[in-house]
């Protein structure tokens, strides 16, 4: 069996990028953010669904390696695979150069199901994602 | 009777800066938000209680005036002043360097009350706000 | 004789989105910035070239103006035209939504050509853009 | 023998907010950014004198713990610590509420020194760097 992935592409702005003509480190999880609401939207379980199903699910830890700098009007692909599901929601990214492959960043994040609009944390997935995933009938 | 006024500093981050080496002119209108807020705070009437009261106030015209490029590191003063109220909340705003008092950029922002949740348009401001000026008792 | 126009189309991201669930009005200029680098590279004058020629092209002026809020996951269109070269170049834009076109926001900028790297204000647009606009030989 | 720390105090803008009304994951980064130029400052060692003397130095790595969220207006106090800086330059940060002192996020951040212009990663620390921490003459 096999877990969802999903890709995004991003056109790097000139807005993302500092003084030393690079992408500033910290804009590096608007690219996973972008491949993140793609796998989300592939498995049927956007930001608006989730809200309607009565969760939010933040971020409680991110990790990034970057591998590369990222420079302007670079054409860059964005990868996003679902790691684990039952607990926590723990997603994989990289970024690699659209024309090479060649790649450029990895990391991941890791999201708890909080009930809505108490934000009371969920120490198990719930039911809803299994199912989004096709894990459950 | 004069209208308020308040200020805001601000430190201007790394990642503000662009591959020239000064901040993106798309960057402004946070240091603008900054002294916005400044200014609501001080008139008792920030986004917490505009929202209180039932009515949320987005921003329908910007304008900006760049003068002079702003720097990493540079430490500038953002004033805001009410200049009109009954009908829309204009606000003008300046960018000065804190050292010299250099002016380095001006500019506007107009909003209008909406009602919530329905973000219905005003065409007069709530009472409140006049009341919050110290126009009305 | 009609002056080139190019479009850019976004997702809007999560990100861009305020506490009221709508795209903070301070992030519009990022899509401005996207059409206009499409705009400059339909020209073939993007900012490298722009820097390789000796110049940069900083903003002096920026107008928005508001007219429907614009909501997470929604698909826009931003167009850009120039509508002026000859001593600044002005260019016009406008955001629609990509299924509906309905027109959500407006605006322009202004940008004045300096010389790198002393930043000094060209009051006539360099010859080269003229060329690039295919108005000089 | 103690290695320096900084702090850096900011009240949370209404732009780093989403739509769940609490800052965004991916803006946290501007917060670690804002403890370390302080900390850079206090060691005499800010950006522009890393680039004056020779170096860069890009952040390879970062990891964020996100502990409780984060609101508009909340005050908080980002601190920074220099954990390692003999092969690369490891900080440490947490983000406290002001008011309260409870711990509201931590992280790390990783640095390696290149050279400038081109670039080339330094398997050791730069001298400076040492004497900058006070640890050589």
């Amino acid at each position: 069996m096999t877990l969802p992935t999903a890709e995004a592409e991003v056109l790097v702005p000139f807005n993302d990028c500092d003084p030393l003509g690079i992408v500033w480190h910290g804009n590096y999880p608007r690219y996973f953010e972008a491949a993140r609401c793609a796998l989300l939207e592939a498995i049927d379980y956007n930001y608006g669904q989730m809200m309607e199903s009565g969760y939010a699910w933040p971020v409680i830890d991110l990790h990034l390696r970057y591998v590369k700098a990222i420079r302007f009007n670079q054409r860059i692909v964005v990868s996003a695979a679902i790691e684990e599901w039952e607990h926590r929601l723990k997603i994989a990214y990289a970024i690699r150069d659209a024309a090479s492959g060649e790649r450029l960043a990895k990391g991941h994040t890791i999201q708890v199901a909080v009930t809505l609009p108490d934000f009371e944390m969920q120490f198990a997935s719930p039911e809803l994602l299994a199912r989004k995933l096709g894990l459950k009938p």
